[in-house]
């Protein structure tokens, strides 16, 4: 069995994290209602601090901590925006963080994290080489483990978004959030479940790395082979603990392809003004899309735009 | 002697602009604030609606016409931001809009006026041309012709979005526009006067096209010959009009290299994750270089992010 998130851990998430993370804005855009055949509202996490959700969940474990675990500071793995934010997190409740990163991230991402504080060991850039250089520096630092989306407080943290949504804009009939190892698409389920509103939820996840979708149809988790898209946040398979939440919480979850992805990523730029990065722009694509544009009576859905943080020199539309 | 905008004009103007314009958001960003070593509060115009403030000046005209003058419709020529919203007011009053418009404009931009409902006449692209085009079509069809800064009316809309940020913001000690033509410039003399606070106006200006502060300098209109530099939203000369409103309400014009532009204008997209167009970037150039910098006594200052249209085919750090 595992140990899910409640609506009392959302409830202390989102005492925890009040001016911790920021209360994102909420944006239409005529253009994109007219594309969709529905009013949108989307969810600006690309605002967020870090460029990113999640600092949300990494900020409600870390500061959830107690003082005697806090005391041994955080270790994490992360080449994305996770490291980032439980660098971030870490310097907020005053401790130690070791983030291990590949030896191939970009330099920019490195110095973001260092910028926070926190100390980074590089490993070659294998999931095994990962996993075994993060247990080194557990064993050697005594730190605690803060997993990108495999804990209840992280999903919870997450949830907080979608809970600002739906208090920001009233009667929304959906929330479509991506989907990667699940950590904010079960926050949406858990943030719909406890608002006690009538509010469905939908995943997007590209064709390239579409585990969940495939786990939805089999009714059983199916993990992620070769995963294969422009997504680079999305590229996880679900865990047992997001598995659980996702397949009794989740209506359905769109599969978007790459040249969707990269469409609506300009698109939503051009439109906006707004950078999303192509993981936010899967959820723009799918409800863009013919699957979603078919679906009936959801005249007013949310969108959760997942982070902005995008190499501006290689662009998916210049190459 | 030129006619100058009043007070009485630019209330005027925020009642004939309610509903027209968007009110647009006000932005900040630690990281800018510590490069530039005061607060910086960003009026996001490159959210307004055509993505660029001068929605508001042509609104302003156009809806302030006499229903006899309306009724004949009206004319300009751009190649820009002003086509577009010169397009979209006319639309918004019902009447008829002719645009004159270089042959090698982008065919993106052509796509947007006419997408607006205006008809498009294409001319040579050179000034002579351009003039001798509108000309024509002025006398063709009897229409009234609105300039992109050089009139009243246009100067008192622009001013609209200056009143709104010192509203917005309490206690600002300064406020920063590009300057091309000098539309918005003088829109934030004529705000600022209005609102009868002790706020200093800068302008901020391409090195490439420096004929504001050259004009400061001499103490008299320089126009601009040989203009040259990425800021495509600058290249004018200030008018008559404009320059007279300048020169007495201006406190300097900071002037930046091309180089400083590209910088800032890369800094703000992947620190903010919002677009804006290498004019805007102009004004935050303007308030991160040393220039400015030294200035004292100006704990607070808002800068006016005048646009958000790029070609994002085409970005100045990846050619």
């Amino acid at each position: 069995m595992v140990e899910l998130p409640t609506a009392d851990d959302l409830r202390a998430a989102r005492l925890r994290l009040d001016g911790v993370a920021h209360r994102t804005p909420v944006v239409t855009s005529e253009t994109l209602d007219g594309l969709s055949g529905r009013r949108l509202f989307f969810k600006c996490e690309n605002l967020q601090k870090i460029g990113a959700f999640k600092i949300r969940g990494a900020s409600n474990l870390i500061l959830g901590l107690s003082d005697a675990d806090a005391a041994r500071g955080v270790v994490t793995h992360s080449s994305g925006n996770h490291a980032q934010a439980v660098a971030l997190a870490a310097r907020t409740r005053g401790i130690r963080a070791h983030v291990v990163m590949p030896a191939n991230a970009p330099s920019v991402k490195r110095a973001a994290v260092e910028g926070y504080g926190a100390q980074v060991i590089t490993c070659e850039p294998v999931e095994a080489e990962r996993r075994r250089v993060s247990e080194q520096v557990l064993e050697e630092t005594g730190g605690i483990f803060v997993p990108p989306f495999d804990h209840p407080q992280i999903v919870a943290g997450q949830a907080t978004a979608i809970a600002e949504l739906l208090e920001d804009v009233p009667h929304l009939d959906a929330v479509v959030a991506p989907v990667g190892g699940g950590g904010l698409l079960s926050g949406a389920c858990l943030a719909v479940q406890a608002s006690q509103l009538p509010v469905k939820v939908f995943g997007a996840e590209p064709l390239g790395a579409d585990d969940a979708a495939r786990s939805m149809e089999a009714g059983e988790r199916i993990p992620q082979t070769g995963p294969n898209t422009i997504a680079d946040g999305l590229l996880t398979s679900l865990s047992e603990l997001t598995w659980t939440i996702i397949r009794q919480g989740v209506e359905r979850v769109v599969t978007v392809e790459e040249d969707e992805i990269v469409a609506a990523m300009r698109l939503f730029w051009e439109r906006t003004k707004l950078i999303i990065e192509p993981s936010a722009a899967v959820a723009v694509a799918a409800v863009l899309g013919p699957a979603f544009r078919d679906l009936q009576d959801l005249p007013r859905v949310g969108v959760v735009l997942s982070g902005g943080n995008v190499d501006l020199r290689r662009l998916p539309w210049t190459t």
